[in-house]
């Protein structure tokens, strides 16, 4: 039997292949979809989620669906968003669900099952999901076994790029932060299936808002991938991004969403194009790169998208 | 404009009606299904869930979908759960979908707006979701607003009936667990919007297995629902139900799933039919009822089904 690479090993191959860690966070929101779009709002949303794959085909490694865009339009958002899930990953892409999922038992199971085994029969299966973990270990756990026998992966939220994100995650315990108890108490998992690039399945969701944050949970999560979102329109600084990598410059990635797929909203873009949301795709993935090498190479012409 | 029912509102109505607060948790675990259902594994969880619907119509005013079972099969599980969903509101349920949504900002709005707007345009909206606030304050407001806005309600995890819930619910917050500092933050929305019969929008998932915790909780949190899962197959009895109410007997819902819908496998039942789920359903209605009134009147001649 051959044995199956696992996520981490393929995040890393892809992220080295495509020189940048950055990922397009695929969020749509019906209130900025391009006007030009005709049809049902299922009908704008896939041609829109096909036309931002193809836009950024090449140029990031991962793309990460918000799962919320494609619920919020019923049974009809579900498909496109299985028939997006398929576009990507034809594409070559690494595809991350953002669903933020967590129950218990064999509830945990069966999401686990749908989103994570490639070969349960779902049509919504993908690379990684993320979770959240407010009930607690044993309601990851499934998901941790399930990513490690598939070589799929997860995304624990950890601590978020909200403001509210204080109100649980930031609690004093015993004069630490509850998201840093957590972390520790995560940490057994994430050291479990590290493969070849000393990362394994159990990534974490840290927000691109808590650099001080990201510091010390670099040095405890060792073997986590960092998904890191807030970058863009949610205010984070690409400068602020080096406290979530490790020393190699590697084990994060960056999301942008709003920057990326709507320049026309969010970067200074006269209309919406696929030209234009490549074009921003491109900016960030140099200013990332300015971030990690230290060094300013040839950039685009135009002011910074990811503010 | 005639004004919109609130969901507290209609939902104690039809607790009152049917003389019950229970609660028929639909999760249709591929494993448990009877084995004469034949066709895919979505067309068995259609005919499942239709014939669970049918079996205990008149009997409990509320059925609870468990939406990780349906996601399981992907986009064809989906429109199983739409169908369901439709079929237990013409049979006149009440509806609530377990699928402990949560996320920030926009991305909140568009999980209320599909599962929690009537006139969205989504076939998945129901009358009340379940909400997980590891993200905080912030991913909650769009969903109680929502709720308010449309006569629906939710159900946010507080304190769930896993060992496991201690993990982070539990956390020692100067000298408190943490799920007892959040409720008391969340309680200014649980207040906001209380109709004639005393509740709001905003209720609570309180597991059935911490009696101890849902009394505290219950003076806490007097203007919301309790959604109790835990009865039945998880472990809980339903003699250590009565703090999860109010001195009248009002205030919460006591979900069980498996030991109702699979009485084959959790129940004594010798084979799986509509009338050993109808039976099920009965002696839960019975036993909940001899817990809240205190007397023992004329119940289905056979042991406890919910053990």
């Amino acid at each position: 039997v051959e044995k199956l690479a696992s996520f981490a090993d393929r995040l890393g191959a892809s992220i080295e292949k495509h020189d940048t860690p950055c990922v397009v966070g695929i969020d749509p929101d019906l209130r900025y979809l391009p006007e030009e779009h005709d049809g049902s709002p299922a009908d704008k949303v896939r041609r829109f989620c096909l036309d931002v794959i193809e836009a950024v085909a090449g140029i990031v490694p991962v793309v990460k669906f918000q799962s919320a865009y494609f619920e919020r339009l019923g049974v009809a958002g579900l498909r496109v968003l299985s028939e997006a899930i398929a576009a990507a990953r034809s594409s070559g892409f690494i595809v991350i669900l953002d669903a933020k999922r967590g129950d218990i038992g064999n509830t945990a199971i069966a999401y686990a099952d749908g989103y994570l085994n490639p070969n349960s029969g779902s049509d919504l299966a993908v690379d990684a999901l993320t979770v959240s973990p407010y009930l607690g270990l044993d309601s990851i756990e499934p998901f941790v076994t399930t990513a490690e026998a598939n070589g799929t992966g997860i995304f624990v939220c950890v601590k978020t790029s909200n403001a509210g994100s204080a109100d649980i995650q930031d609690q004093s315990v015993n004069g630490r932060p509850l998201y840093d108890v957590f972390a520790e108490a995560l940490r057994p998992w994430t050291t479990r299936s590290v493969g070849a690039n000393g990362y394994g399945a159990v990534g974490a969701v840290v927000g691109g808002t808590f650099p001080k944050a990201a510091s010390e949970l670099r040095s405890k999560l060792a073997s986590s991938y960092f998904l890191v979102p807030g970058i863009g329109a949610q205010g984070a600084s690409p400068k602020d991004l080096l406290p979530y990598f490790d020393r190699r410059g590697r084990g994060a990635l960056v999301s942008a969403s709003r920057s990326v797929i709507f320049p026309q909203h969010f970067a200074g873009a006269t209309t919406w194009s696929r030209d234009a949301v490549a074009f921003a795709a491109r900016c960030m993935v140099e200013e990332v790169r300015e971030v990690l090498h230290g060094s300013s190479g040839p950039r685009p012409n135009r002011p910074s998208t990811t503010r």
